[in-house]
């Protein structure tokens, strides 16, 4: 898919923000997943939720099932994960993320994904080439200033031009050095236990 | 417990707004319960969960050890409930909640109480009069304007004088005509299932 150039990004835009919750590592059994719907950096307008396998195959697939089958699926502009991993090494293709969407997806991390951890820690795992290709289809990182010149991210994207990307985590960092909806999913996520 | 007076109400006073998730009436099982830390009707700081038993006898012990156990529990000023009853009618002694927290509480609902439809319901229930008097330990019940003059709810209250209380809920419904805590807390708890 080409990349989506936004002709224009309103200050209330819908983003999805993605993040998991506790989970046992290393032990067969499931990660809950939320999804919070943000109105730009301001406020909360929904959530919705999954889960998916500790190591597994199934990220893609689950937060695609849950976005699109989601009453907000029509208003969201573009998707934000916490980073391209969940329940340990389940690990999220975003390219193919945006193409089953069709939502722009950035991916957005605190600190600089080392790669060469990455690829360590896989050797461990079952079908780690196919893990590692997934990594890599994450495309190149960048690094973004938030609220100020010191707060930094790092971002991964699909679907999107670099610019807009940008733009739209700038603009929903209003709270902390990062993107309300990842921190409001992240609060969500690690906040429930039943 | 004598009311607190509040010396001052900052706008961005902690609140906790709690609201339950969704449940199989009238089966024998559990609900989900959020409890929400929100800053004034800004922002959300913290999320925190429990589970109450349908149409049981102990959400007023779980609301009660979920806060008093929360890493939040020192910081909360006021604590907000989407009505008195969770999980059906597993209802909520508010007078006794503020005795064990400490914290004032305030229910909220936007239809005011019926309580002769409340005492129809509840004779189908075993130990109905013990909900009964949960439910009268309430208190009276004032209507509250919200946003502008005709976007009202309906409270009770204890452990808090009664314009305390009305200046908190008005100061909290910033982006609906219910605080921010409690659309917070509905928007969660409703959102989740695993």
């Amino acid at each position: 898919m080409f990349p989506k150039k936004f002709r224009v990004i309103k200050p209330e835009i819908r983003v999805l923000g993605v993040d998991d919750g506790v989970f046992t590592p290393h032990v067969k059994g499931f990660a809950p997943l939320i999804g919070v719907v943000f109105r730009g950096g301001y406020w909360l307008d929904g959530v919705m939720s999954t889960k998916v396998e500790v190591d597994g195959f199934d990220s893609t697939a689950k937060i695609g099932a849950m976005v699109v089958n989601s009453p907000h699926y029509k208003q969201l502009r573009v998707m934000m994960l916490d980073g391209v991993t969940f329940a340990g090494f389940n690990v999220v293709d975003i390219k193919k993320l945006n193409a089953e969407t069709g939502l722009p997806v950035i991916a957005v991390t605190r600190e600089k994904p080392n790669f060469k951890d990455i690829r360590e820690a896989l050797r461990n795992l079952p079908q780690s080439e196919k893990r590692w290709r997934a990594v890599l289809n994450a495309g190149k990182i960048l690094e973004v200033s938030t609220r100020s010149k010191t707060e930094k991210v790092y971002m991964e994207m699909s679907g999107i031009l670099e610019e807009d990307a940008q733009k739209i985590v700038k603009l929903t960092s209003t709270r902390s050095s990062v993107p309300e909806p990842l921190r409001v999913a992240h609060l969500i996520a690690s906040g429930i236990s039943f």
